[in-house]
């Protein structure tokens, strides 16, 4: 009898065979009197084709942002009535709901909307009349009515928020993966599987880049209390489940593991004057762009002539905005050049635990010396430690840090 | 200084390229001041390919119509997100409303919809803004916000209810032919394109199979008033205006025109009681099916038992549902059969001076009996005279009717 929010993703759901497959195995893994909401993302390639459609009437459909959001909010309409049709045709009663007819409120940030609130009496309603209801992923509605998508990783935080408006028993989140694992398994094959870890702790793997969720989608459930429980489309074992605190104790190692992302850009703003709100100039008209700033470094360049440089890193996506925010303000400041360095990578550790462990960062660094490789940017936060180098040595860093925390068994 | 309702059909954006044409078509001709709305459908193909989709997941899709309109009116969403994008790249302020930000509200009969009423508040004020404001053609929203679509010919009334709601001063619905003839030009090459026609000609003409303009659209234009301009999507010149009454002398013969359905089908209820209701009993159960009846014919088959035979016809579309609906009347009646006659066809000859001018009739039939084309069912209204015929014999039937009454040129 419980209220489980079901969320698949695009490759789940990118052939109307793989449509079908999933009201299947929903449908078979059903208790009786559970009540199910599923939210669902564009079918395969659908955005991008979409976004290919766009620039075959302008080069930068990007710039039009409102009208990208009414031309990609389709996608996930095609998916909801398809998979609604699913269950329909099995027999189990069914309705598909955009964001927008699903409650999801948004502010009017065009392609990187942010969830306003949910009101969650219609999806309701429709449980109570017995459908399971099919719910577009990645979109809402912003004051006016207008379609918004929220960006990056939107319909992970769609449907751990429509579970927390919900009040649902759990947020199952179905990827190709099946778990939270110490380290990409792409990148390291011995990469072990978590049957836990904390909302804190996945928030800063999947802040410092882990793809299986996204950060916003994480920080949503914490608000709300809701387990997340990421597990494979293609088996039905258990997962890893995100919640408060571990209900079993599984902390067998120092660190939770190493997360490392490639989409980063470096940005390098030479010689500017070392006054004060210098820092303020350029990070508030990167935020007025919405642009988030990763790692900050401000160095002394000329102690003299009192002239210092800021050294920061943005994600890959934004960093043609960004160097065209930054360009302006460096003009104003005079500064002596703005670099751009894109062939960099952050590769970081993460574990509640690292706080009352010191020497963990050391372990850290000398992982990264033994296999040669030189530290750009060093950044750290409560349960984190962070390292910016050459993006060609990524995968050796992670292999090499997780060799160390998590040395394999023999 | 007008407001103008311009409706461009899937064939005109079908691509990207021809929706750049469009858009630099409709700026080009657009005076200083002109207040613009453009409706459009989905592009070219993308209806069935998004039927295709559907059917990939349940063999009969449009058993779900809720969930039918929730997959096609996608279709024009995306055409109108790309066409507001053209306008933008081309300088001009655009923005795209689907047809439930539209205002346009309907009732909840989905894939069938009406229109209930039209709250054009947003497309005023986006007007007012200084925008080319985009509307999703064919869809609107019912009470609950779902979508729905108004069935066969919906983006012409889209326009025109919409032209109405906003007291344009003409609504322009631009096709692949130049305006209205007196036949089918595909068929009879030497049809002529009128400057004018009434409403209530065009209506006759429309219902009765000119493809051109559906008739609800034109409909909606009598009840609201609006000019009702057909034209070409591919040449700048005038085409045929639709309006209360004929502002110039253009009435030369006797006729408007000769119109043709070919897809009809025929239903024969066979050896059925001859008592009061019978009519109410079939014909109900159709209503309630939301299926037209067309033609009517009720004969006496054999007195003595008093037993009678009901035929009518139906839009082909429409005959495998009233063929449902039928057999379980005709059960419950204990009729002797239902036969059913798909290689049918009706050819019509519609004016408003027909009342006034007796022989008409006459000289139709004359045609018809020239041509060696046997006459199955005649109906007649005030301003028209139907006959049903073999659909093999169609283009011959057109051919000489409108030979008859539009004599050509020598």
């Amino acid at each position: 009898m419980a209220l489980i929010v079901k969320k698949f993703g695009g490759s789940s759901v990118a052939t109307t065979e793989k449509i079908m497959g999933v009201a299947k195995r929903v449908l078979a893994e059903k208790e009786p009197g559970d009540r199910i909401v599923m939210v669902v993302s564009a079918m395969g390639d659908t955005t991008d084709d979409l976004i290919k459609l766009a620039e075959g009437v302008t080069k930068d459909p990007y710039q039009y942002t409102r009208e990208m959001d009414m031309l990609l909010t389709t996608g996930e309409q095609v998916s909801i009535a398809l998979l609604a049709m699913a269950f329909k045709s099995l027999g189990q009663p069914a309705i598909s709901l955009t964001g927008a007819l699903a409650g999801m409120r948004t502010d009017s940030v065009h392609t990187k909307g942010r969830i306003a609130g949910i009101e969650p009496e219609r999806v309701l309603q429709e449980l109570k009349n017995g459908n399971i209801v099919v719910v577009a992923g990645f979109q809402g509605a912003d004051k006016l009515g207008d379609p918004v998508t929220l960006g990056r990783g939107g319909s992970d935080t769609s449907a751990v928020a429509l579970a927390g408006a919900l009040k649902a028993d759990t947020c199952e989140i179905y990827t190709d993966v099946d778990g939270i694992y110490s380290a990409d398994p792409r990148l390291v094959p011995g990469a072990r599987k978590m049957k836990e870890i904390t909302y804190t702790e996945m928030l800063e793997m999947a802040r410092l880049g882990a793809g299986v969720m996204q950060p916003r989608s994480v920080e949503v459930g914490q608000a709300y209390g809701i387990p997340i429980h990421v597990r494979s489309t293609f088996t039905t074992k258990p997962g890893t489940i995100i919640r408060e605190d571990y209900t079993m104790e599984e902390k067998d190692f120092e660190i939770r593991g190493v997360a490392h992302d490639a989409k980063v850009a470096k940005i390098a703003v030479l010689g500017i004057p070392n006054t004060p709100g210098i820092a303020h100039e350029i990070f508030s008209a990167l935020a007025k762009a919405n642009i988030d700033v990763d790692m900050i470094v401000q160095s002394i360049r000329n102690i003299e002539k009192n002239v210092t440089d800021m050294v920061f890193t943005v994600a890959s996506g934004d960093l043609s905005q960004a160097k065209r925010v930054v360009d302006e303000v460096a003009a104003k400041l005079n500064a002596v050049a703005v670099l751009i360095e894109e062939d960099v990578a952050k590769v970081s550790i993460v574990g509640a635990g690292m706080l009352g462990s010191p020497g963990i960062a050391a372990r850290m660094f000398g992982a990264l010396a033994k296999a040669n490789i030189n530290i750009d940017i060093i950044s750290t936060s409560e349960i984190s430690i962070s390292c910016l180098i050459k993006g060609a040595q990524l995968n050796e860093a992670v292999n090499s840090i997780h060799n160390e925390f998590f040395p394999q068994q023999a």
